[in-house]
Parts: structure tokens; sequence; C-alpha cells
């Protein structure tokens, strides 16, 4: 029998895809003393997270709420409840999470057809046109809001209009968008959104928020068939969540103390100011990124602010830059994905983490690093660029 | 916009159906900073993590680790992985989880052949010996080991052995048994097992260890379907727990934490001493409430030592005395659930709760409420008993 020795974190500026650093508040609500998850006090507290993610989603769906599990989860909620066997789908494509939507909608039964784009690059509103005009009988569009595998924004308005058109409901994933850029449930149409909590909430990895509108719920609820997950059915979470109370499965309750701390900064910030933040260190990051000579791989005008994809110069060692960044400097950036493998370091500037000192802290390591990896770089011009 | 006021957890003893109390350490571990989920020490804690589950599981299977989700993930995963559309399966039925385990069985496409006992009761082996000879070609033979709906204990070994002679795989629930009373996963020959973290491993809510045996990782990798949950699917989660490291979904950083914790701290006690806190707890309690004329709902011999089923006294409204023990004294016990709805409490001794000192304070806080009830109820009784 081997008892490992007690873990003993160490303290990284987290500047990858997520997660972020979650404030001393949010860390510390999740250390309290445990109550049940039928109590009165966790019960009151579960409808104050409703409202608060309301608030943030900028939503007035009653079926808003946390499930209990990771953004991924969240995904496969949203498919699972909305996609029966032979369902029409359309998927845009562009990035890692387009491409596990597929394989989610296609274990669901879903026909799917993809609307792919380039990595780096957004999904065209014409695109999705043509995908609908092609489709008999459409009963989904799926969209990647923040692709965090590339770092490209997909705007959603139109969109949205496209499809409901066509008559079908709109599925927003939002876990890198939410609470770093503008997400607007309800003044976008969307009927079926999720996402996670370690990105720009900055609260630990864990649960996933989602909210589904009536027309959403409506269609969960006259299904043909049961929805092939019992975990993740919204009929029986409906009864939980809801003013029931009918036990289901034993909510997470730390991370549901978490959730409702870093929500309660959040909403306090505000949602503009919040935004605003995220935006001015993007472009703080992207300028000395620039002042060095390197740039984002992402496509011109979709940029995120909340992660940034810079592409490798030549001759520089991808993987060596991160490993030093980590060992020498703890700061954590994160690796490309698929195609991009290799060719880019993914910067977060992600809630807490975004702000313009960690900026300068990264492009002082991040110089430093280059110069030891053989790239004579300019760390004052970066950090000239930064003001 | 609203702002919810700072959650202020109160103190509570957790003596229900679970969550049980957490020990300092184990949230003290959780508020630790966080660290990226592919960070090397991560990497490093999640090894240590498998090694720990193992031992506390007793078994030597490779494919044993957390899923990021509550318990009820736990039973969802095992059935998604082994069960495909048009398997035969036997389910033991003695309570919520036995009819939990036969609607998530029949989502998965199962034949479900349910095999029932009373509420209270155990399974016996013979009504499984039974089934195994209507059914032709069972596949599956699925089990709660400690229904914590209901107080009672189903054993094990011989329905391993029948399952195995029939040629099924052995499915167990160890939910609420891991930690508070022998579970031998290799010894019994159980191919795969889940359970939760919050009863008697006395960490929150939020993960449910799993273990797979070569058998059942087989017929998950020679499925002639895909498995239709995609967060839930053994093939890919083995990539991302296992060697390779493969990205699949974001760990939930700081419940691995608390788990690490918790499961020194199981190993630092001991297996064997832990089970025999558990006992004798129980049998103290038991014997203090046979001394002020109260009796376990659970059939005798088949009592667990972490949750018991006390049968409310006739004239005594159930759910006035939980209500009192929770706002009076901060103790919370549990509802019955189904046919035993207001018939009985569901007081838990689990983990951190199950100790001497705990048992006096519910029995004098008992005692007390019951006599606000209207039954009169000699507390020195129950107390003298307890020694």
């Amino acid at each position: 029998m081997q008892i490992a020795p007690a873990f003993k974190a160490p303290t990284r500026l987290l500047m990858g895809p997520g997660p972020s650093n979650a404030p001393a508040e949010v860390l510390a609500a999740m250390s309290q003393p445990l109550v049940g998850h039928l109590d009165p006090v966790f019960v009151k507290m579960m409808e104050e997270l409703k409202t608060m993610l309301r608030a943030v989603f900028l939503t007035r769906n009653d079926m808003t709420f946390p499930i209990s599990g990771t953004g991924s989860a969240g995904m496969e909620f949203c498919f699972v409840n909305l996609v029966e066997p032979g369902d029409e789908v359309i998927v845009g494509v562009n990035g890692v999470f387009g491409t596990r939507m597929v394989d989610v909608a296609e274990r669901c039964g879903a026909r799917v057809t993809k609307v792919e784009s380039g990595w780096g690059n957004s999904i065209a509103p014409q695109q999705i046109a043509e995908a609908l005009r092609t489709v008999s009988k459409p009963k989904l569009v799926a969209i990647v809001h923040a692709e965090t595998s590339t770092g490209a924004l997909t705007p959603v308005e139109e969109i949205s209009k496209l499809t409901h058109d066509a008559g079908a409901l709109l599925l927003l994933d939002t876990v890198t968008s939410l609470g770093g850029c503008p997400v607007r449930i309800d003044e976008w149409n969307v009927d079926a959104v999720y996402s996670g909590t370690q990105k720009c909430l900055s609260c630990p990895p864990g649960l996933a928020p989602v909210s589904l509108n009536a027309r959403a719920l409506e269609v969960a609820r006259r299904r043909r068939t049961k929805v092939q997950s019992w975990y993740l059915d919204v009929n029986l979470l409906a009864s939980y969540w809801g003013q029931e109370r009918v036990y289901h499965h034993t909510a997470p309750i730390s991370m549901n103390y978490a959730l409702h701390a870093a929500l309660r900064l959040v909403l306090e910030e505000g949602l503009e100011n919040r935004w605003r933040r995220h935006k001015q260190n993007h472009l703080a990051l992207k300028s000395a990124l620039a002042a060095i000579g390197l740039e984002l791989a992402s496509q011109d005008g979709h940029q995120l602010w909340q992660l940034n994809a810079v592409r490798v110069p030549q001759g520089v060692d991808e993987a060596d830059v991160r490993k030093r960044l980590l060992n020498d400097f703890n700061i954590e950036v994160g690796a490309g994905l698929g195609p991009l493998k290799g060719k880019i370091w993914r910067v977060g500037l992600m809630g807490e983490t975004s702000s313009r000192e960690n900026v300068r802290l990264f492009l002082s390591a991040f110089c430093q690093v280059l110069n030891e990896c053989g790239r004579k770089t300019d760390a004052k011009a970066a950090l000239a660029a930064v003001e």
C-alpha cells in the first residue's frame, strides 16, 4: 500500500487555455464546511446561483443552472436532450470543439452536416445559409462562439437569424467566451447554451453552466425517445433544480460554493467593465508581440480577447519555450492542437488572469526565454508597446 | 441584476445519507491554488490518485481513476461502456439505486431482468441464480453493495461466483460501502465498480472513483457500437488518464486535490481500522436506539454500519424531528425515500462523521427532540448504552 505525500500546489500564473487563476475569495469560499445538498441553506444558494447565471448569460431563461460536470458535460447535456436518432444537425467546425460537437451529435444518432472553416478562421454566416439550403429538415445548428483551440471568434447574430428562419434551434458553445466578451443569449435568440467555469469566470473547473429557452425545453419534453443519458436528462434535472427539489444526484457542494463566489465577483465588476478589461489587455499583448515581430495566427477581425494564438517564429522550439516558462517562471501557456500543434502558443488572458501586470510579467519572461532559445528579442520594445 | 450576498456555510454535523463531514485537511487541500490539468505536477498527482484508489478498492486494475462527475455519473460510466443495445442485463433492485440502475441500463438499450427484494432487504444469491437461468445470454449482473436508501448490505461473493459461472460480468455499486466496510474488488472478482467521494471517503461530492478489470475493458474495447456518451467513453478516458495524456476534458483540479487528501487519510488510518470504527459506532448507536425502544428497519444480519434506517415510532412526525435537529442542533439526518418515505430516518455514520462523540451528540439531541415531539424518551438510558 502506497500513501502519497501531501500534495503542495505550486503558484502558477495560468496563461494557458484554462483553467485561469481563481481569486482568493473563490478558493476560500470552496473550502467552507460542507452542508447537505437538500439543506435549506444550500437550496437558497442554488436559487441565487441560477439568478446570477441568468445575469451573466444575459437571459431570462428559467432553466439556467450548472451541470455537475465540466464544460464537455455541458456540451453533451445540450445534444442528448435536443437530438434524437435521425435528426439533421448542422455543426460549424473550425477547431477542436466543433470537431467534438460532431462526435457528440453522432453518438446521439444525428445526421450531421459539417460546415468547415480553416483552423483560426470563423464560421461565415453564408456558409451556414448554404448548409441550411442543402439539409431537408434541419433541427439544430451548433456553433462554437470562441474556439479555444485556435483563438477565433464566430459572431452569432446573423447565424441565429438564418437558423431560426429555417425553423431550427441554435446551440452555442460559450465555454471560453462567457465573462470575457459579449455573450447575449436572449438578444441573440440562442436556444441552448453551455459554458465552463474555469475560463473567464475564473472559478475552478468542475461545473458547466447551461441555459435552455422555452423552445428548447419544449423540444426536450416532447421527444419520441428517452434522453440517452440519465445523468444529463433535463426532464429529471428540472425537478431537482426547480421548485420540487426532487432528489436526482448529489450536487458538488463545494464547486457550487466556488461558482457562487466567482459569479459575485463577475457581477460586482460588471459585465461591460469585464469585457473592456479583456479587450484592453488583449490589445496590449498584441501590440507588444507586434513590436517584437510576432503575430497572431487567428483571422484578423475575429481574434479572441481571452485567448491569443501566437505564431511560433521559425527556428524556435515551441515545446522548449513552454517548458522554460513553466519551470523557470511558473507561467503556464498552452500548446497548439491538431493542425496547429507545434505552430502556435496559446496565451490565455482569461478572467482574473487578464491584467496589465500579467501581460507585462508574461512579456518579460517570454522575451527572456526567446533569447535563451536563440531568437534575439527586445524585451524593452515589447514592454514599451504595452502602455 | 442581482448580486447575492456572500454565502456563509453553517457548521453542520452531517449524519444523513451523504455528504459526510469532510476533514479540515481535505477542505484545506481543495483551496490550494489551481494548476493546469496537463501540468506535470498535476499529472504526477493523477498517478498517485490512481495508486491510492487501487489500494482503497483492493484491486490491481490499471483502469482505476475518478470520473469527473458525481456517483451517478460513475454508474452511467459503467453501463454506457459495458452495455450495447439488445444486451441482457440482470439488476438487483431493493431500493432507489437498484431502481436507478434499471433506468440507466434501459437507456443504453439493455433488455433488463429485475431481481427484486423488499426495500430494506438484501438481494439473495438464489434470486440471482434463478434469474441467470431464465435469461438466455446474460451479459451483466449489476448489484448495489450498500443501498443508501434503505441501509441494507448485499453480500457479493456468492453472487459473483454465480455470475461468472454463467459467463456474465459483475458490476458493483460501492458508493456508500467504499471506506466504511470491506470492499475487495479483486478477491471478489468484481469486473466493474463505481463509488462516490462524499460518503465513507469523507471528501466533498463531485468525483466518482471507478475501476474496470481487463475483462470489462476488453468488452468496452470490442463493442460493435460507439459508446453513446462521449464524456464517459472509457476508450477516450483511457488515453487521458493513461500514459498518453491525450487531452479529453479539463479535470476538476480542486476536487482531485480534495480526493488526494481524503485518500491519504483513509490509508493512514488503514482500511481494517476504518471498517472496525464504522462497525463499532454502528453497534453503539443500535444499542442506544434499542435502549429507548427504537429499531432499525433494514434486514437483520444485513444492516449497514455506515447508514442506519431508524424506524419512526408511531405518533411522531418524521419531518418535524428532522427539521428540529437541523434548526436547533445543526444536525442533518436523512428522510426515507419511496415506500419508506415518512417511515424512517436515515442516520449516517460515514467516514469522518463516524465517531463515538458524534453518536453521543446525536443521541442527546435526538432524545431531546423526541421529547419535544411528544414521545417520552430517556436520554440517559440511550447514552448509557453507548459505552
